[in-house]
């Protein structure tokens, strides 16, 4: 199963591939778009629409995760960000593809193991789990963890129809269960 | 020129697109997408990407024309419009097609010669002006009106260097000026 994560803004938006092969999760691609800073709004969006179809086509993922939004900021930012979700959302779905949406809370569960992770955290905790180099930039790092909660989600049932106990290898190295109603286990 | 105006919804997205040769502007096309209701947001969205695609490539249009907004609703409204919004102008701006904005008074005011105007003024004086056998519906006619605020848009300049008086023809048949800065001319 290849899931991609998008974590759309205004300014930045992340992206992060993961492959999921039994219970092994491999990283496979991340990165950023940026809209050229100065350009007009939709000159902005049209160039994040055609960047997301880049990585849609260079990666052909089964599904798209993105993070759920509650809003509670200003009627103002709300707009600006459902502008480029809406881009993200519809990048995807024209495509068949998909879309999945999980709380912040439930992926930071998912990857660092509680849902007040701090976004260094999230970083760090990626590092880890797909045994990167170097921790990905933020925007990047938050499209992979709803990639890794996502690519984790359907394990639980079958752990448990196996017997196996559910937990979670890698970062602090104590088992933990994940927010996704999932075991996170580091890909090896 | 060739003018697409979007007026777009989360439920319902009017289209409208018109032809100005000279101080004539003419209907071309006009209706509304209506993403399956009961389907997943992101495959609303995807739908309505597809369906602006394919009025953008019917029509090519030279320029998009989409109202401003000034947000009073609530973060969780305008977030959903704002998602509606993000795909109407990345299906533009992906194609190198460039989008303008109007404030809603202006394009009523350019239309009707009120900025107060009520939904139905829009409704009828687009009928007159595009000399249309029926009033569009709603949303399609929102979307013509912004075409033709568009559409007028440069005019005035030209009127004024030419030394012809700028007046309204059509809809109450006395002399307006428009909102957009320019004159709204009945196509004959």
């Amino acid at each position: 199963m290849r899931v991609l994560g998008i974590d759309p803004g205004s300014a930045v938006t992340g992206f992060g591939v993961v492959d999921r092969a039994g219970s092994i999760v491999r990283h496979r691609a991340h990165g950023t778009l940026r809209p050229e800073r100065g350009a007009p709004l939709a000159a902005r969006l049209g160039m994040l629409l055609e960047g997301l179809s880049e990585v849609i086509e260079a990666h052909a993922p089964e599904v798209v995760v993105i993070e759920r939004v509650f809003v509670s900021a200003s009627p103002r930012s709300a707009l600006v960000l459902g502008q480029a979700r809406g881009v993200a959302m519809a990048s995807a779905a024209s495509r068949g593809i998909p879309v999945v949406e999980y709380a912040a809370s439930q992926i930071k569960q998912a990857v660092v193991g509680t849902g007040a992770a701090t976004k260094p955290q999230v970083q760090a905790m990626v590092k880890t789990l797909l045994e990167l180099p170097k921790a990905p930039a933020q925007d990047a790092a938050d499209a992979l963890a709803a990639a890794i909660c996502h690519a984790h989600a359907g394990r639980l049932s079958r752990l448990l129809a196996e017997g196996e106990a559910p937990t979670v290898r890698g970062g602090r190295g104590r088992g933990r269960r994940g927010g996704c109603g999932y075991v996170v286990r580091r890909a090896r």
